[in-house]
C-alpha cells in the first residue's frame, strides 16, 4: 500500500480526485476526492471511501442513502493524478436523486437538468 | 457568457477540472482544467481549449500534435464545480500515444499498462 501511495501525486493537501464510472454502460457517475486513508480502506474493502473536503471527514459512499460503490476496476492517468474507477454503483450516485451528479447539460449557455431520476432525496434523507 | 461563468464554482486559483469523455464509446479521455477564458474559447469555438497549471498558460488540445477534441456536449455536476465533455477526439488524447491517458489499471497493488496505442510519441512530438 506504501508504494501504491508513493506512485500517486496527491495535491497539496493530501488529495486525488476520483472519477466513478458505471461498470455497466460506461455513464460518468461523480467526481469526489480521496486521502491515503480513503484509498487504503478503499482497496481493502472493495467500497468507495472518500475524504469530505466541506465536512473535512472521511466517508463511505453510501453510508447513509445505501447507495454504495462495488468496486470493479481502479485505473490512473499518465500524470498519476487522477484515479478512474469502474463501479457498480447501488441506487443513485448523486444526493439530488439523480443516477448521475452530471445531469446538467448546457443548451445556449444555460444548465438544464437532463438525468435519470432513481429516488426521491426528500425520502431518502428526510429533508 | 458571464452568466455561464458566475454558474460555476471555480476553485481558488480561478480553474475548473474538466473530463472528456468519448462521444462514439464512453471511454474516459482524459482530466485537464479550464480557465474562465479556456472555458469561454471552448464555447465558442467548439475546439477544447485547457489552462495548463504546469506551464501556466492557455493551450488548445492538439495545438501541437494535431489532436483536437470537437466538443459534442457540455455537462456538468450538481455542484457545478466540475465539467464533463462528450467529445470527438482525433487521433489520441495522451501524450503517450494511448488513446486515453487512464492506460494503468490497478493489478496487485500496482499500476500495469493496459491501453489503445494509437500514434508513436517520439514520432509525433519528435523527443
Amino acid at each position: 500500500m506504501q508504494e501504491l501511495l508513493r506512485s500517486l501525486k496527491l495535491d497539496t493537501g493530501g488529495l486525488v480526485p476520483v472519477i466513478s464510472q458505471d461498470i455497466d454502460n460506461d455513464e460518468v457517475l461523480m467526481v469526489a476526492w480521496m486521502n491515503a486513508e480513503a484509498l487504503r480502506l478503499t482497496v481493502k474493502t472493495g467500497v468507495a471511501h472518500y475524504y469530505s473536503r466541506s465536512r473535512q471527514r472521511l466517508w463511505r459512499k453510501g453510508e447513509e442513502s445505501g447507495h454504495v460503490q462495488k468496486v470493479r476496476e481502479m485505473r490512473t492517468d499518465c500524470d498519476k493524478d487522477v484515479l478512474l474507477m469502474k463501479v457498480e454503483q447501488i441506487g443513485g450516485a448523486c444526493h439530488t436523486g439523480y443516477r448521475s451528479c452530471f445531469s446538467w447539460v448546457l443548451k445556449d449557455e444555460k444548465w438544464v437538468e437532463d438525468g435519470n431520476k432513481v429516488f426521491d432525496p426528500k425520502q431518502k434523507y428526510g429533508k
